[in-house]
């Protein structure tokens, strides 16, 4: 286990996001997960909440666009901001997108020179499953934001957003990753957790769908199916981005010289289920296939803990509701530390097939 | 790799010291060590800077005191204050220090039911070297909070201020030691870093000095020598107290009964070369040993390269003095996320010996 069965050569990262003091999302689990795959991690807090919103109640502040902007200020003023990739999650307010927009910017300005030197993994973090969890004016902030990402992880309700297509249907999930392609010319796509129903697709599956676009500007679509784990989870998204940066830069640096074109797109010659964003996205849901087996086994043991020793001092039943979801948050945090191995060397199961 | 080879069973800890974005000092250090060591960890994050102040230059924000106790609330109106240890490192002015002793206090009430069931490690960062770097009413904060401790690592300046002994000799220093115990009643003091002359010691070498207490309050001084490293380091103290968490809490585990001793006190019986903390110790030396090797090493590389790009850029004598000061600071940043194994299972070289 020394750096030499390390997946990636030294990588600087800058990765942005929430931070929680308690538990596991955003950036708590993107610098931890990068770290131990290898990166040297800068991570720049975009919240300092005591635990995930999940729990319906936290305290903590946001960290506002101007902070932000002088925190990358004092980076690039003592020749810091040398990085490799960079990861995007939640950001708080529409200046604050606007804020990171800029700095990414400025990064790939830099890295002109050196085509490939910089790689920008966006995670447009606006909602889920219908439900906008962010301010409206976020979502326009975002979309001005996506031609200068290399990479996009949106979920099935944020690439409605982004592509102005309503998915209900493999058909239309394959429309609204076209519509990207076109709108933002972004070169690689990945939709997290779709849920469509399908005839290949046993029930309770859920499949991620990817591309990376050919010169002309076609998508190269893949799926991978995978079984759903009957368990709620947080920060599900959060952990896929931060091992498809590490995943993703692995399997571009097997293709010899890929490593060096603008945004890592393969030649139009590679098929679909050839793509270094198919392998590193089976790596992904290799590992987070595992971290959730394990969560979901750990989490039934503490609530049966719980129900026994905390649960039982309820007095009413509003309390005993309230109490119930907040031991269930906390029993199903991501268990990451215990569980290096996954992170590490997860053994594929999943396999890309076409569309 | 699994989890079974982890040091420590699962371990809640809290760890409250500084947040830089670039760089490994304070919780950058602290997380990653303890989370690659197996714990659970809660940061919460005193300052958020954007490197740390050796470059002489930084941007960012301090947490203010109602913020650290804002977030230490939120935590425990969701159950998530259920820790087995707690690690605390810089802390901004005396009344965040107040704030940091009142959670400390609260956690140890907590677990009165439990003897040995909470265990803090406080890091008195005041100063080094004779200087003192924070606001001279910390001073006064820190001393009333001692006394709250179980272990506490000044280095020798912040002993020579906590005991109001000047050391100038391993008898000062031992006076000082016992000094400590006597006014605090703190229960376990090693004294990191310290360099005095000795006859048993070669030139260049360097010791850390430590004691548990007995149960009528003596000494029972261990000492443990180590080679210099010529290289200049940032986070060295940091770094020492994350490993030390782990590593304590390891050797009082192979006690059996000792970890649910109030303070994890050994018998009268044990000699000072046989106590968990010099068995902690060493290990923790050695660990620090193996990676400020690799650092040191990697500067070396990391400067030589810089000399003949970045630096060839400055255009007056002043620039390229400012320049060389900040791509020093920034080659000798711990290498810690690629040296897992030097963390994880180092080779002991440095055992301690009776004073």
């Amino acid at each position: 286990m020394s750096g030499l069965f390390l997946p990636v050569p030294e990588t600087r990262v800058l990765a942005i996001a929430s931070h929680v003091v308690s538990g596991n999302v955003g950036n708590k689990i993107a610098v931890f997960t990068l770290q131990s795959l290898g990166c040297e991690v800068a991570a720049l807090n975009t919240v300092q909440f005591s635990n995930h919103t999940g729990y319906k109640q936290w305290k903590g502040t946001r960290v506002s666009a101007q902070e932000i902007t002088d925190l990358y200020d004092g980076l690039r003023q003592s020749y810091l901001n040398n990085f490799d990739m960079m990861l995007s999650g939640y950001i708080p307010g529409a200046p604050a997108v606007e804020a990171v927009g800029k700095i990414a910017r400025d990064l790939k300005e830099r890295a002109l020179p050196r085509p490939g030197g910089f790689f920008w993994v966006l995670d447009p973090v606006m909602g889920d499953n219908g439900n906008l969890y962010v301010a409206p004016d976020v979502v326009p902030a975002y979309t001005k934001l996506i031609e200068h990402a290399d990479l996009i992880l949106p979920n099935q309700f944020e690439a409605e957003l982004l592509s102005d297509v309503k998915i209900n249907s493999m058909g239309s999930l394959a429309e609204a990753i076209g519509a990207m392609h076109d709108r933002y010319r972004i070169p690689h796509i990945v939709i997290t957790s779709v849920s469509l129903e399908h005839p290949d697709h046993p029930v309770s599956s859920l499949s991620v769908v990817g591309s990376t676009r050919t010169s002309d500007g076609r998508a190269r679509l893949f799926k991978i199916v995978f079984p759903a784990i009957d368990c709620y989870f947080s920060g599900t998204g959060d952990m896929f981005a931060a091992l498809m940066v590490v995943r993703m830069r692995e399997a571009v640096l097997e293709v010899p010289g890929l490593v060096e074109k603008p945004s890592w797109i393969s030649d139009d010659s590679v098929p679909a289920i050839e793509l270094p964003l198919a392998r590193a996205a089976e790596k992904v849901l290799a590992s987070m296939h595992e971290v959730l087996g394990k969560t979901c086994a750990a989490m039934a043991v503490e609530m049966e803990q719980a129900r026994t020793t905390t649960l039982s001092a309820a007095s009413t039943e509003e309390e005993r509701a309230k109490m119930l979801h907040l031991l269930q948050s906390r029993a199903s945090e991501l268990r990451l530390v215990r569980n290096l191995e996954s992170l590490r060397s997860p053994t594929v199961q999943f396999r890309a097939t076409t569309m």
